[in-house]
């Protein structure tokens, strides 16, 4: 059974526990698939209609790669889960003698690598949603712009979400060039996804009727 | 079958397809109510701790509060739902007579102003979450902070979301007051929001290991 399959009920009452899993991870790729899933509702809304006959290649490609990106979503939000589980086994591990010690030590950090790159996978997941939201609100069916603007402030909550899970991790990277690659690619995902964001507050603001 | 019964998966699908409904309202409300359980979440993790005794009593108030919003975001999303389609209902009745077009114009905005209201409630429970997330922030198990953080993230964005739904309804009404107290009140949510958003993400910086 996938994640997919699961009741909102399940899920919500699952994150709201203390079990580990679903966590913050999860949550900001679920929330990154709702925006998707708004991003498509624009272009089918648009799509059919003759007076939107000439952006219909953009909304059909709209709408495959935000259906893309919310497949995608599911299958991350099972890694985040998955990722998390690997770094406790990992902290249970034995640590009586210096062998012992040294191999938690590399599971710990193995796991901890992979931690952080599915929320920078769910964060650039994320901004590609953003530029989606972008385009249908520009291009798409204005009775539907207030959706695409739903979408562009769900994604941006979700990059900003996924990206503190990277933060919480780094401080605990022992080899430092790879903490500092990483620390790149956040600031990168933060600085264009907060311009697209914008960018789409601002095309929202100027194509709803006043 | 309430609307928490759903799977995620018919939900998304729901939300992405050109059937008005769900639309961004109920997004809105599913972002909020994610939010809740992370809130709660925070709290989870929190309580049962020696070293968190102190806040025991705040942390019960959290997670009792964040399970009331999150319950109350699933009644929203289903009122959202319901006032959408009274809308379209209204939107078909007859106009062929000065007295069909009279009472169809009654019931337009009717239902115009339930289609506004829901929201509202909508993006007044987000802030409230915004609340819990800043206490959980700053009282909870600095371990759980960054989920805090998402917690502050998506009911911000799912309260600028909400209010969306508000702002495309505002040009109809032909009530002019209604529509200035209803203005009055997204202009004073959105101001608090962003207020309380900002200390969450200054306080989840603060207590963040570096």
């Amino acid at each position: 059974m996938g994640i997919f399959d699961w009741s909102l009920g399940q899920f919500l009452k699952e994150a709201a526990s203390s079990s580990p899993t679903p966590g913050g991870g999860s949550v900001a790729a679920l929330t990154g698939a709702l925006a998707a899933s708004m991003a498509a509702m624009v272009a089918n809304l648009t799509l059919g209609k003759e007076k939107f006959q000439e952006v219909a290649p953009d909304m059909e490609r709209i709408r495959r790669e935000a259906e893309e990106t919310l497949e995608a979503m599911g299958k991350l939000m099972e890694a985040d889960m998955e990722a998390f589980n690997t770094y406790m086994e990992a902290l249970r591990l034995p640590k009586n003698t210096p062998e012992e010690k040294s191999f938690r030590q590399q599971k710990m950090q193995e796991a901890l690598r992979r931690a952080t790159e599915v929320p920078l996978e769910i964060a650039g997941r994320c901004f590609k949603v953003l530029e989606l939201a972008l385009e249908a609100a520009r291009k798409g069916n204005e009775m539907a712009v207030s959706d695409a603007g739903v979408a562009g402030h769900l994604a941006w909550a979700a990059l900003q979400a996924a990206l503190l899970n990277v933060d919480i991790n780094l401080p605990y990277f022992k080899d430092e060039e790879l903490a500092a690659q990483f620390r790149a690619q956040r600031e990168n995902l933060m600085e264009k996804g907060r311009e697209v964001w914008e960018r789409v507050v601002t095309a929202v603001q100027e194509k709803m009727i006043k």
